[in-house]
């Protein structure tokens, strides 16, 4: 099935669910009022749902609205928790070669996992508001998902059962803001923003044959100002998958319901199929050419981030943002 | 006034108000059923909520009932942004000068500051559980503020208005797994799994003549097993205020209320009052007899925390917790 949150003019905005073809919605306030509502008491939601969603398909619900002009906020839009893998070593792996750095070892084996800002997640069409350009603006494309419960302990395979909704997202990034927050040591903050989501979340039966083993086998769409930056196969070269980076976060403690999990920037080696993240694009840049030739991302820029099933349909629908500039 | 959160066998447990003394309390649901209610809607709850507590202390209200053997959770058991500064910068110093590693100038101007796990706070009495006493567990005794809305680029006078309640927390740490994780450059995961709660959090007016300019300025008392550890006083070589932590918090976002900011390990130059955990007494014998004596924390062990005013009454209420073996 398929799920979003819309405004209503509250913080954790209205649970609706969405028919599979993204034309239609309607709101479940009986089952659960609020994404946050539905996943701590998924057992028993999870059902109930999923028959709205049956009907909803059918066509059968008189009180369905239109979604495509719906007001979509983030399905979650505030979570308690937020831990953003990067799965896709070769990656990370092209980030240290344009600086001529050594990747170690380690980085194949022990995910590289950081905590970001979950109490404002913004929706697929927010504006991105930053203050200052230049800060180095850019869009990191990713799959994320999200869980119930997890204990501490959990292991990778057991992982996989506790990711109930999988989604795409974008991590926006502050590059020129991340040297001196790496070298403090303490991880990403002030060069992490701001989180944007995907207009709906699916659960996995939703992607049959597509979501196998913890990995989403397509390719994720990045445009900017309508040029295609990369679709890189989402399921391809992720060194670690869902159900690892959960074991990894769940190590020393347990995981609430509502947890948001990210894979990282997705890539492929090579970058054969272009880039998720203009940093990216930029480090191949400098080690074909000594120096980057494509600036971060400007405030009027426009980005696009999807997914869409091998018939061509999006399936959580399209993340599409402008830049702007940030005044209090 | 005072405010905590006791269990109600829901997941944000039931907001009450405390009375002065910390020995009656009552449920507030007809102004806010939950902590995270009351500070989403700070502007109106906040007067009705202080009028309940100026009638409490009167002993006026029949349906109060006896606190100090209530079932409490953490003040906001769940929230959706933590993050924890390193506000007394000569900790840091000294954690430095045990490994012979120089402290960087910048240090002294801009904050260290990371993001934590806030989907899971634990109560003042919960058990601290961990899996594995080779982890090197280790509490860390601090004071945290709570915000209403913080807006982005926010200046560190103004955040000072945004603080509407202070407490005390234990920041439990496992030390033996640090090493690794700040080598990966992305911040504290795993090495920091449970953060523990005082009993209540008060509001600034209640800390009269203590809390000034953003620094709070009575002694942090760390008790474990029975033996003092340490009482540095928390007004003293604060190098940067909780304004000035929420400021740099707020450089590139807005935090929206319930956000938790934490002042890091209190510590007073010198050390002359002790410690507020186990790693800065083990620098010290390290500098003064070249290797640590002092061992971190053994399943069984209790540490307690607390803050008391001048005329000894607990402020806060005491945190006292045990730590156990998890098993799954």
């Amino acid at each position: 099935m398929k799920l979003a949150t819309i405004q209503n003019q509250t913080r954790d905005g209205q649970l609706v669910v969405v028919n599979r073809a993204l034309t239609h919605a309607i709101a479940v306030p009986h089952i659960a009022p609020t994404m946050q509502a539905a996943i701590d008491n998924w057992a028993t939601t999870a059902g109930l749902l999923a028959a709205v969603y049956q009907d909803l398909n059918k066509g059968a619900l008189a009180d369905a609205f239109d979604f495509t002009t719906a007001a979509v906020m983030a399905p979650i839009p505030r979570a308690y928790h937020w831990a953003d893998g990067s799965a896709y070593v070769t990656h990370v792996e092209l980030v240290r070669k344009a600086r001529n750095a050594e990747l170690p070892e380690s980085f194949w084996t022990d995910p590289l996992m950081y905590m970001g800002a979950s109490d404002a997640f913004i929706g697929a069409h927010d504006d991105i508001q930053i203050a200052d350009e230049a800060w180095g603006i850019d869009f990191e494309s990713e799959v994320a998902v999200i869980t119930d419960d997890v204990p501490a302990g959990v292991t990778a395979e057991e992982a996989l059962s506790h990711i109930k909704l999988i989604t795409i997202i974008n991590d926006v990034s502050l590059r020129n803001l991340i040297p001196n927050e790496l070298s403090k040591q303490f991880g990403f903050y002030q060069s992490k923003p701001w989180t944007s989501f995907a207009p709906v979340v699916v659960t996995p039966d939703e992607l049959d044959g597509l979501w196998l083993a913890g990995k989403l086998h397509l390719p994720l769409h990045s445009t900017l100002n309508d040029q295609l930056i990369g679709s890189p196969n989402a399921g391809v070269d992720m060194t670690f998958n869902f159900g690892q980076l959960i074991a990894h976060a769940a190590k020393t403690r347990s995981l609430m319901a509502g947890t948001v999990i990210g894979s990282g920037t997705v890539a492929n080696q090579g970058s054969v199929d272009g880039s998720s993240c203009l940093a990216e694009v930029r480090c191949l840049e400098i080690i074909k050419d000594g120096k980057p030739s494509t600036p971060f991302m400007s405030f009027g820029d426009k980005i696009e981030i999807e997914m869409k099933d091998p018939s061509g349909v999006s399936i959580f629908g399209k993340i599409s943002q402008v830049v702007t500039k940030y005044e209090r």
